[in-house]
């Protein structure tokens, strides 16, 4: 089982940053992303993964900025640089960072990442992403964003040009010899001399191949042309499914997906994200739970209510029923459709529909004592509805201090995690294999 | 005196990397790294320095690689990404990264370097580019550089929004107080909304006003529009010139132009590029020299000599004299106008002249016993030829330890440099003031 955890400063729970065992001043604070990586390392966790936008969002709702998506923060580090610093206070575990192909240039991507990896010695992984956030457009000189199927057809060249420059030296380029003088041999150089359509890149890259061949590519799209791209592209995704049935659904989905890529099953890992409530015993969970809860304003709840479904929800009386909103108004994503539907399926109130949301930006929510939360993860491993979890447990970083404590030797004792990483890389970590040089056969001689 | 390291892999001297006390592999290896940034924090420099291109010449030159300046080398750390990793094993000295303006975003050039201000806790430089080496627009979909205006124009807009996006926020304006549930104070935010000719950013930047406030700017144009935007909107210079009289000529040049712009004389250093070999006596560092030209074999010799003045130079006999060359045809850069004055008014042969030139990429020469080393810098520094000197040391790093061991205690004993760390951010570091935020009054309320 793959576990990763989800390392933005603050976690999933909108109220969380304001628990006493929370942090202090979580906006882009060092000490305590290192503190984070630390615990998840000595976790044995595969990885840290942190999402990324561009831009600010609700700068007219500033209690809503702790509570927004880590894609749209205020206080946050760019992710390359802040895993290339915690490389260096960290040995194993994996360094995974957002990137965006909506905004930025292939060959600097390909840079930042083959950087990392060397500096890491083996444990960059890039999340491709198309940008969720359209208000970003308006930092890169657009006034609106690309279309969703400009940015995949943007990003399907993109990826090939990333992966292509990665493979622009065999492994074994670099004799830097100093008796013959010979820095390098120039037969194992490859231009890309890319040309498509939104893209025509020459290469060489000016790094040498990364260690581990390719950083791991993940990915997130959940559309048609988003599944197709990871199928043909990623190494991992991260998926975000409210239930097992859909979860082994989208699963299936895409497993089925990689033949016609020529690809083994395996040789895609799916994350499915979930937000993680483990104590000692059951009532506890509950209480944290509540006292998460009971840390969100009204006001605040209704905002953050608001934005989920796309509608303004301070119209609605607190406790009375949540309405039957025309789901033609309910936002651009599927989420807010959840949203309604699970309110008027459950009667819930309107205050009770922004309680029943809270925990659950990362998609899913497990509460419990640590064999409860263990039983959830073991059936939707077992079950086929993921490799692993995308893990954002509040309260950062206590939520994720006692899921190592409680669940992890739950895990560990049922046979379905590692107790001592056995690799070095984030591939060895992740059981994925180097890839070879497209242009260079292993041994350093050109394929064709 | 201000003393920068040059910490590209490679210094300055073609042959150096052959050297037997050059360190093995310096091609992307970061132990390499790590060491010299020690080195050079035991030295009490103010401040390691990062050239940087996005592209590899020379492809079909193979031996040549080694003797590339760094901006178009093959085994390169992408800078920024090198600089946090490096800001996690340094306390003091400032970490200075190159970054074009051609081919990058200023949103996210603002951020990594926000990012690694944070990271250093204040010692973090952004070196402005347009990008020296035509050959980088294949790497960025173009078919070729954009114009030396344009890309001059284009940085001016760049840096103003760079500037205008750091100050996005007042230095208080994160209170993240758990008691009120107040993250951040929405008074205390101001969006950019620039709109220029070649850019359009709403802002405001995702991350809190860096330590220091603005990181250090250096820039290192030659041109008038080069020196322009120095003196509107640099902390630093880099300069090179290859004799006392025309860095004085240049000093009083750039200095000149400040008042124009509100500044004072002292808002602008002015680093003087040099390539410096020390040692015990001055036959010592004679000997170590001859070792090193030694070291370039006829053929690499005149391949660089080729480059340089940009002729083929393989036409002509090498212990020949050396052509009267058309000065038409000696390249872009004035660099190869001076070797070709240099070499027909001392008369040497064409093999004296590539041998003359082999230590000089950073533009000037210092050679001799720490005594003499020491006297040349210290009539640059008082005649008022530079503030300080950007070092190149051949052999790396063994020439940075000697530099260290011998010259810098005379510099001390002279009181011409630091024996002690005394602030703790770049700006302390190099007597620089940290800027006020243009939106918002030191104690954070709005200026306007
Ligand atoms: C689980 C998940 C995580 C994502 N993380 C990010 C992110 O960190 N930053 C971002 O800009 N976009 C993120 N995205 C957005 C996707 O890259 C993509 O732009 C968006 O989902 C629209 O494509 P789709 O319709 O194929 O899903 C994420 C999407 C999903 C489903
Ligand atoms: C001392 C010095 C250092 C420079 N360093 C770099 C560098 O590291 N990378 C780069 O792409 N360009 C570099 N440049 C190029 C400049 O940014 C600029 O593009 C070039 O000098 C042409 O402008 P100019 O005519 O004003 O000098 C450097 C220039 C000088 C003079």
């Amino acid at each position: 089982m793959i576990l990763a955890a989800n390392a933005n400063a603050q976690g999933s729970h909108v109220g969380e940053w304001r628990h006493p065992t929370a942090w202090d001043k979580p906006a882009s604070n060092l000490e305590n992303a290192i503190r984070l990586a630390r615990i998840a390392e000595a976790g044995r966790f595969d990885l840290l993964f942190l999402a990324d936008g561009n831009g600010v969002r609700n700068l007219d709702k500033p209690d809503l900025f702790a509570a927004t998506s880590p894609s749209d923060r205020p206080g946050v580090f760019e992710p390359v640089t802040l895993l290339s610093a915690l490389a260096m206070v960290t040995e194993h575990v994996g360094l995974v960072a957002t990137t965006t192909t909506t905004y930025d240039e292939p060959f600097s991507v390909a840079r930042r990442f083959a950087s990392l990896d060397h500096i890491s010695k083996g444990r960059a992984g890039w999340n491709l992403v198309t940008t969720s956030n359209p208000g970003d457009a308006l930092n890169f000189s657009h006034e609106e964003h690309v279309p969703r199927d400009d940015r995949y057809e943007r990003a399907g060249e993109f990826a090939q040009i990333v992966k292509g420059l990665w493979d622009s030296w065999a492994d074994d380029a670099f004799p830097q010899d100093k008796a013959s003088g010979r820095f390098l041999d120039p037969s194992k150089v490859h231009a890309l001399n890319f040309r498509g359509k939104h893209f025509q890149v020459a290469g060489p890259l000016n790094a040498p191949r990364p260690p581990q061949g390719h950083p791991v590519i993940f990915s997130a799209g959940q559309s048609e042309t988003g599944k197709e791209l990871s199928a043909a592209t990623a190494d991992c995704v991260f998926a975000i499914e409210g239930t097992i049935e859909r979860a082994q659904t989208l699963y299936a989905d895409l497993k089925g997906r990689l033949p016609k890529y020529g690809r083994s099953a395996d040789s895609l890992k799916i994350l499915s994200g979930v937000t993680i409530i483990a104590a000692e015993t059951e009532e506890e969970a509950e209480q944290l739970a509540r006292e998460l809860d009971d840390l969100v304003p009204p006001a605040v709840g209704l905002d953050y209510l608001s934005k989920m479904v796309g509608v303004k929800m301070s119209a609605y009386p607190l406790d009375g029923p949540f309405p039957a909103l025309d789901f033609e108004h309910v936002g651009p994503t599927g989420i807010g459709k959840a949203i309604v539907a699970k309110a008027l399926e459950q009667k819930l109130t309107v205050r009770e529909t922004y309680r029943a949301i809270l925990p659950q930006m990362a998609g899913n929510f497990f509460k419990g004592s640590a064999a409860q939360v263990a039983d959830l993860m073991e059936r939707w491993f077992l079950e086929k509805a993921c490799d692993g979890f995308m893990i954002a447990a509040p309260v950062v970083p206590t939520g994720l201090e006692r899921f190592i404590k409680l669940v992890v030797p739950e895990l560990q004792r049922r046979g379905l995690f590692r107790t001592e990483y056995s690799g070095r890389t984030l591939r060895d970590n992740l059981g994925l294999a180097r890839p070879e040089n497209r242009f260079f056969a292993q041994a350093g001689r050109a394929a064709e």
